[in-house]
């Protein structure tokens, strides 16, 4: 490891997301043989004893309170994004301007105009050898990768039918608090943004087409929930002066539901809710093709479904793999079969091949315009929801997409 | 038994539904007490060879080619309708006029103004004691109807979403010949009414709850398909005098997919297609309310799902309920725990419970008005679907419903 | 159907196996061709209330009171004896020296000298044509003849790991009643008998081997229990006249363990257990080869699970083979894939068998034989438990076996 | 973190072990709060080029050659030995002399004499303050420890059927070669020892009761494979100078199957095999108690199937428990309920909870009087195999087990 070069990283945010690529940084270069070691220089977040106790536990060797501070830093050649949506335009496009590579959480913005100003700085970025990529990390499950490299390979033929679905069920109860997920004005939108953009990246990587339409419906559920405590005095909820609990009304979606059409032919129902009672992380998707199928469920997040219907009908039938094969994307580098991997392995997947791209001065994927890309989809679903279910198109932008 | 009067039965049709429905009629009485003991009477169709063999095969005892003669005759108190729908209406129309009870085969009619015709008669029917029963016959899986039960029972509080699917893959090959299936003048629709009534009916029956809005999609995937034979000296398909395969247009959908939303606030998403790969007959169910939720999936016919939210955490999950038990609806006429029942046990629970009824003098459920508003649900997914998936709303037109 | 000849068929006992195979009987020349068609004609019972009222409600065209005299019957050619197994040989050797074909429930006897005495009559009534058959039902549930299919294509390779377990949990209550199964000198054995015997004859036939020796245990975990009532009055226990429960003690066994070798060198375990509480009905095998694997359970009849070894790893995985296709054993006779079959179904499938082997003059299988060299098992697994678990060799007696 | 005092850990062997064993000392304090803050002193290996590359790869910051001048190092305050099991003895021994605390990897030796041995330096050194753990790290799988709490909170009643079982395939090729580990001076025993102890100890932990007896049979199915290559000219197998493959005697057992009985009544299987083709790491483990079952299958880890038996049978069945939640053993630590934990995080549970042990002065478990005893099954069940499968039984040589 000696010979390889550093690259210095600059997080900004350290909440459940730079929990986990914290730990992506860490890992990366403990399993995998990368072309760069990270070098996790700077944490920044703006309470500076909460940012100095972060660090410390995450790994990170200093800290900075200004994330242009932090822009400034000869000691950082990349900066990771793991704020809220609302912060991502202007810090990518600053970071991107200071000729810092750029890793951006999605969704990459909470607005298309805001994802269309970050693209084009990023191809302004990509002329001088600066480089982006958004963090649909999900793209990085072995299993999930696996499903798009026998999409590709033509073990299923051509896609008819996609089925996908984000289920959640952590707000079903209606005394859960209005914490700023909930609120428009913070998180652009509910389950359609957070998790609903999940889904739209991992269906269009597997099958490697483009929603080109959508006919939606969103619904609230709970239109009103008990405001946040202010402060640690009153653990969970708002509890007035009077003792009762205050209210305000949550104005994002609980639940988005969607039909679609691929530009390839095929049909699709999406759905993201937050209501799924059970449902944890319930990541599912299914895609039948003319010659075969795959099934995937995040729940189960080391095994994929594949059925090929190529075989004798007698012994037909989906097998369930176990995606723990050395001969399985990012497999190879950490245990055993059967020896299973988990939900952070993603982030340090998409660290790893980040930092091979950078290396080999090669474009990470997915890229700005596929972050814009789906933030099209998304913006689409809320104009159709909007206007009675009436399809809505998907404007093709960008040139860089597949 | 020999206290017990007899219900003679007269069958129209003899396919898959009539061998099924012959099963029902042999083993009702041999495993439940039935108030009133089936007299398998005749069996009618046109051609007359054809209709003995088939008689004597499925344990009839008499025969007639014409089915106004089957009408006619004493020893027939209840017509049973298993003809394709294009003739159900003019049959079931006519058997009640006659004073004989209908079991009518799903879907009830090929079009709207048939099932109202059939609902008037019906009622008019009921007036003089005559009843009548359309045949949605997953409602008496016992899993399914354990659903039904824990619903009604609250234990899984408000409906917020219905998850309903319908994957078959049985003409995923675009040489499989264009079958009567595959034509609008004779099928009246594909996949939507063939299979994707059942999930209407199952949904709404499920929940207790009835549609009021979809937005639709519908799609053919092969537009064209080879000719079927015409006699038997050419297999499976019709090839031409010169060899070539003659091809003829598909007219129904591939595959229908809808979003609705239900009078209690339920979202919805549904979803009928044969082209499915690997997937054979998965009737997929699952309900999420407000304190649980349910799954269902007929490949697992015996079993069901069940989410208890009102439980501790730490111990809750998807209960595997094996739908075997003496407690379970339908079950204790059957084997012990463990031994499973198969796809034909429905229809035996379908004219157990209908003997009951009529017995007793009470209505029969699913009733032709429930037929008839699954015939607005599919009618209005025709016409979003046509009318660029806006909503279409399902008109309340029978006070029978729920 | 006309021109096929019938079969009298005279059955002695109807209580669950009894009903199981009157559905049999009944469905046989319903769903499949067979060259002779059964005539239920005589149910033999010692109460003449009740077998009238048994007859009635399962479709026997007439009674006997006495099993003698059943045998004397012309219109008798088969005896199928549902009884339980300590009247097995009586009434099998008789009939067999009658010159009725028999098919006698399993276990063949309750002990081995019984067994061979069977067995001895069996092969005399061979001579003379007259056959027999023991019902090891669970040999004609597709997915278990589907598996043996596939071992004798060797798709599986050499069998190198057999497990076996037969679950149920009827018992796990201390304050169940003693019933007539929980006693020894009625039952013969407990779990070992009534349910271990079904997995060493479905080990055996799938594998197309037989156990050479065997090393066990048994158990008995709760070695008293409260008596039947012995009337009506009082519902399931035995109340003494102070109203305190009278109890008496279990002589069998409540679960049986064994290890086992296979003369082809593979080697097992096996486990039969009514205390194994939330399996209901867990028929479970699973066989490992040096090419491929096997699994079965019967809580989900329908499905055998078939690992292929020969497969590249990166899509290899335990298929779900839903065993409803036309292809697989039975099912063409049924409905379309994706429709499941049940429980009966398997006695249908024996009895189809057997008239075809009766028409054909072929020897039915599994034949006494056969359901010696189980019984052969069973006491080896008695001596081991009783000898501190040592090997017991199972002595190879006949030349029929495979 | 700046006010927790650190542990110099030292650790011998960076095989697999010690790439799972560091990735643990690199996350512990990274989620948990610890109350020692581990310091990856140094790496030792015999190879020191070799050991200076693991040590850069794996985040170790300095080496040695010989364990004992890591012995003597003054920040070494831990010895973590990952060496094969013939060297545990002496390392282990000689560290606890040092006053050095020691985890030490499964089986805790390669003979009953060693693992006595290291018991007793154990209870020397703890009467000094320096305490000692074995690595049996599946007892920290989440859903293993929540298995273990449900059975001690009584949630299963009284334990009636073990059923246990560590299934794999990795030589199920007879071409596969002849390493160490089917050696038996190198390795003690094959599967037995390896993956055997595993099940031993990971059943004894979750029902809290210890084997008292077991009869047993071995067996080796491939007794000879070709021998590896010496060096890397040839790839994975011994060609000889003339080009035939040279070939060795496999002196290990390939499976190992057993019964056995828990002191508290219990009867159980045991089996351990590398010839389950199709399963990679497959760890099942089912309890039946009086009042409910637990069943765990490592393949899918993240989950546990839990009955309970008093509940109403109408809704009873085996709960799919998603091991994620916030109160489930370890999780509150790491992600959002739904997303998944891997293999690794096992080993760094084990970590934490030895460094809390030390924190507080209290006995770390599995201890190595814990180790012994499964040794102690491991050679009871050798002695049975070779005495023809007659009982022997485990003695009870320490007061500190449970």
């Amino acid at each position: 490891m000696t010979a390889v070069p550093t690259l210095g990283v600059g997080m900004v945010g350290y909440a459940f997301m730079g929990a986990a690529h914290s730990q992506a940084w860490r890992s990366a270069a403990r399993f995998f043989d990368v072309p760069l070691a990270p070098d996790m220089a700077v944490l920044c977040g703006r309470d500076a004893a909460a940012v100095t106790a972060a660090a410390d536990k995450l790994g990170w060797r200093s800290t900075e309170t200004d994330w242009k501070a932090l822009l400034r830093r000869d000691d950082v050649g990349l900066v990771d994004v793991c704020t809220p949506g609302d912060t991502h335009a202007e810090i990518a496009i600053a970071a991107l301007e200071a000729g810092k590579h750029v890793l951006c959480e999605k969704p990459l913005a909470n607005s298309v105009d805001e994802a269309r100003a970050m693209v084009a700085a990023a191809e302004q970025a990509r002329a001088r050898g600066v480089r982006s990529m958004v963090a649909f990390n999900y793209r990085r499950v072995p299993a999930v990768a696996l499903a798009r490299r026998l999409v590709e390979q033509g073990r299923i033929g051509q896609v008819r039918h996609v089925r996908a679905s984000y289920l959640q069920d952590w707000i079903v109860d209606p005394e859960f608090p209005l914490v700023w997920r909930l609120q428009k004005e913070k998180a652009g939108s509910g389950a359609l943004g957070d998790i609903g953009a999940h889904i739209v990246d991992m269906a269009q990587f597997v099958t490697g087409d483009r929603l080109t339409r959508v006919s939606a419906l969103t619904e609230t559920f709970v239109t009103e929930r008990p405001l946040p405590a202010r402060n640690n005095d009153t653990a969970s909820s708002g509890l007035s002066a009077s003792g009762s609990v205050e209210r305000g009304p949550v104005t994002v979606d609980d639940a988005a539901l969607f039909l679609g059409r691929f530009a390839g032919g095929a049909v699709a129902t999406f759905e993201a809710t937050r209501f799924a009672n059970g449902r944890k992380n319930a990541i599912r998707l299914e895609i039948n093709g003319s010659t075969g199928s795959l099934a995937f469920d995040f729940e189960s997040m080391n095994e994929l479904s594949f059925f090929d219907g190529t075989e004798d009908p007698s012994t037909a039938g989906f097998r369930r793999i176990l995606v723990t094969e050395p001969t399985h994307p990012y497999v190879d580098a950490w245990w055993p079969p059967g020896h299973l991997l988990g939900y952070e392995h993603s982030f340090t997947h998409e660290v790893v091949d980040l930092l091979r791209d950078l290396a080999a001065g090669t474009d990470p994927t997915p890229s700005f315009a596929d972050g814009l890309q789906v933030q099209l989809v998304l913006d689409a679903v809320v104009r159709s929801a909007e206007a009675g279910s009436g399809w809505q198109p998907i404007p093709s932008e960008s040139a860089q997409e597949k």
